[in-house]
């Protein structure tokens, strides 16, 4: 098995990149395709012992910078690290696609280069956010999609159901919710009316609404949504735990007292973070797609890209898209599944 | 002026209602009507010292449910406080509506009893969030409205303007925004493509897409949205934020140290959550309607109602909806204005 690194995505990119697949290569017997500029990548590799470690570097010399729209991605930088190793997943030379780099062009990678599995329309991005109860929810779409059918939230319902029953494994028979505004059925827009009836039909473990505070309790394994609002959740929760903890900061600055407060209490706020950071779970994979798709932070250092390398290989090592398949065709009426 | 007060509405009605009545006619020169169960109120008015205080107690035998859907309250709770209180309005024998009530109910009071204003289709709730900067940051509509056309957002940022321009009063030309999944133009759905440039045609500092992490920095004054995706952006924001504190203090109880710096942080936690209350800002405004209609959270306290009958009178002092008329007419091009 290998899996295809885009080296130079990432804010700490290619160093971190590097570190991280050395650091996985090394614990386990998987390869990996550093793709980048070889001259820079090679100097890297040259910190590292890397003998008789399985990683390759395959040359490519442009870079999707950190803010350059998904369309340059898919369309004129075709000799970047990121199409490059979304196109060695495509060729099947390597079965699994990692990027630390700009989101929207992974994604735009993953969905048109890597490209959708087989019977899939529409690939959804998952993330697994930390809830008070412990185990993870399970968000989907949370941006590979927006202006989504009904059809598209009953099969990102499938891939979270299979994402948290075979990756994530904190549920045997995860419960899945659809995001609404109210808990009752009925209640939600035109979306939501129209696949609550749909997710019923199903064999999934469909339990109704959810709200927007559910997300965190853990009430819920699955909640889907459109990508246009579970991006717009995903946004706003991750720069509401930062700034919080920055204004707590804040205001712990202003006495003495309150700043030694805050030095006894930092192993629990220490705790806390690890606890509420999803690249805990190795990045969002992006479901429904020809080969395993990994999509994770920028700001993603060594041992977050090591991570996100193992759980790519778990996906494969799972066979998630067998499963996925067994589901869709298990779960769902016939009528369903018809394209 | 009077206010109509759902007094029995909110988890801790009527005595807090009653208090908060009792603490607002003692400082303004504003009447209240109390609306429920005359009884019941009577009591609870004997435990102060009402002399010459402008309180009328109006009965109603009914109370709406905090479970209760919205269509109860319009259609067949017809005798309920919030009903009753918002007919007051309606009939011009009071100015304002304010409810700590069931927050669904009191939208569709406010909707279809108080009714629009001349010339709005939609009225839009607005909420003011906490930012880093210090100023708020409102974001409307967030539940009044699913299943927004375009031409409803361009109204709620006209209604957003004026409420931060003459209500809040924390910027002369506010920033506008809309909320989609990414800062260029052209990134969102299509009810956000759609909007964009019919924001751009108009006369308010229009300065284009806002994220869900730009909600909490104080960079926009203003970010419209429809009233789907803003409900679930609020119902979650509110939850994390409790969440976050419950997950930090589940750590801090694992250490006799960590309890300590716990205490000694405590000033700076208390500053921090009264920062971050919104209900600072006296409840959240439906904006648009025939009278001022102020939803308030259901747990508030005396002093959260009485804030709330503060910025219910404010909004009339202020003539709000002379401002709201004028601003439609001097920033839509005629166009935008035909309804």
């Amino acid at each position: 098995m290998y899996i295809a690194l885009d080296a130079m995505g990432g804010d700490n990119a290619p160093a971190c990149n590097v570190e991280g697949a050395v650091m996985f290569t090394r614990e386990y017997n998987v390869g990996v395709y550093l793709v980048g500029d070889e001259k820079v990548l090679k100097k890297e590799l040259e910190k590292y012992d890397t003998k008789g470690l399985p990683i390759e570097i395959v040359h490519a010399e442009e870079v999707i910078q950190m803010d350059e729209p998904p369309s340059v991605a898919v369309r004129r930088k075709r000799k970047s690290s990121m199409y490059i190793a979304g196109k060695l997943v495509r060729e099947k030379k390597a079965q699994a696609f990692v990027s630390a780099g700009n989101t929207g062009a992974a994604m735009a990678i993953s969905k048109f280069v890597v490209g959708a599995a087989e019977g899939i329309e529409r690939p959804g991005i998952a993330v697994a956010f930390p809830t008070k109860a412990g185990k993870p929810t399970v968000l989907i779409d949370v941006g590979a999609n927006v202006d989504c059918r009904p059809k598209h939230l009953v099969y990102f319902a499938v891939m979270g159901h299979t994402y948290v029953k075979e990756i994530l494994k904190t549920a045997d028979n995860p419960k899945v919710g659809i995001l609404s505004i109210g808990e009752e059925e009925g209640k939600g827009n035109d979306l939501v009316k129209d696949t609550y009836p749909l997710l019923k039909m199903t064999r999934l473990n469909f339990v109704g609404n959810a709200e927007g505070r559910d997300i965190f309790t853990g009430d819920f394994d699955v909640i889907v949504c459109d990508g246009f609002v579970g991006n717009v959740v995903l946004k706003t929760s991750e720069s509401l735990g930062t700034i919080i903890l920055d204004m707590i900061k804040q205001e712990v600055k202003k006495s003495f007292i309150t700043k030694i407060g805050a030095l006894l209490m930092m192993p629990a706020l220490k705790r806390f973070k690890k606890k509420a950071d999803y690249t805990e779970y190795g990045g969002a994979p992006l479901l429904g797609t020809r080969g395993t798709c990994i999509i994770t932070h920028g700001s993603a250092d060594g041992k977050a890209i090591k991570n996100a390398l193992k759980v790519a290989a778990h996906f494969e090592e799972t066979h998630f898209n067998d499963r996925l398949k067994d589901n869709l065709e298990n779960l769902l009426p016939t009528e369903l599944r018809e394209q």
